[in-house]
């Protein structure tokens, strides 16, 4: 693994809501010197699961998303609470979001999103064994949960509304781990 | 599909180098008024490739990514210049980054990366039919090219390195595209 860059000095540049941006100072290893600038690693922990049914159908939900000013078919999602577990957390934002809890959660990946210019990372989870119950979340309207069997994900995957890669790498991930649980 | 909120008002928070920010009060079809804050698309498209030799194998890239200060295992990218056409423009990485260009350009996917919040979207393509053809980019230091068996992507995205969620959707697309080439 190559030498990283040696950092020179970092410039704490503005906060806007969730919103941090740095610039910084970098000497490679070769001497060469640039100047970066980065959106920093928000204050709390960014969780996604996979829930998987006894039927190996996937629960997605159909949310607006703000950035992009449309409905997308997405994976539920949250930001874990300080001093909660990341799991509780990830249960909470599943109650929350379509209305079950899962009495398994481990844990797949941490994501990274556009690591050259942001430090946001998510953890994705695999959710199996659900049970319904549901939370009162903060969704401005209630989310459409939509069913999809596990194994039909190239078709999924063709669906224009569902273009979010870290809900591709998810799903990929989570099939990946049950095929080798049933195959084990 | 359900009906989009309502845009009542937009305000141009502010701009950092490519970062610009944007709050904006929604109206959803329920009734319920939200503010949302985002990360405005930026003005240039992004691109991405999976450039595959003529041995099935995916040639990927050891890069310094500021946003989470490591070395990470990636795909060629970078941003279209105006007025250049997608895929020379996605040819051009490929020079700068691998020291190859491809006769064969073809989009797979328009993805997003985190679009609750972020505008960005970046057009992933499949690169095959590679020649050698090396071009100065502006990379601080030459990169690593690392070769990958398309065969054996599970293997691959146990990798710590392979974190990139976008890297990951980009791979599994382009070996459905090529599996079902095969096949079909």
């Amino acid at each position: 693994m190559p030498k990283l860059p040696e950092i020179l000095e970092v410039r704490q540049l503005s906060s806007r809501g969730m919103f941090r941006f740095e610039e910084f100072d970098l000497r490679f290893s070769n001497g060469v010197e640039r100047t970066y600038q980065r959106i920093a690693p928000g204050a709390r922990k960014a969780v996604m699961a996979v829930p998987v049914n006894e039927r190996d159908e996937v629960l997605l939900i159909r949310e607006y998303c703000g950035g992009v000013h449309e409905y997308l078919l997405t994976l539920p999602k949250g930001a874990v609470e300080p001093g909660e577990d990341p799991r509780d957390g990830m249960n909470r934002e599943l109650k929350e979001e379509i209305g079950f809890g899962a009495r398994h959660i481990e844990p797949l990946r941490d994501f990274t999103l556009a690591p050259g210019h942001m430090g946001f990372e998510i953890t994705a989870m695999l959710a199996t064994d659900l049970y319904p119950e549901a939370l009162e979340g903060d969704e401005p309207e209630p989310l459409e949960v939509v069913r999809w069997p596990l194994a039909k994900l190239p078709e999924l995957f063709e669906l224009p509304d569902l273009s979010e890669a870290r809900v591709i790498a998810a799903l990929v991930l989570a099939r990946q781990v049950l095929n080798n649980r049933t195959s084990g």
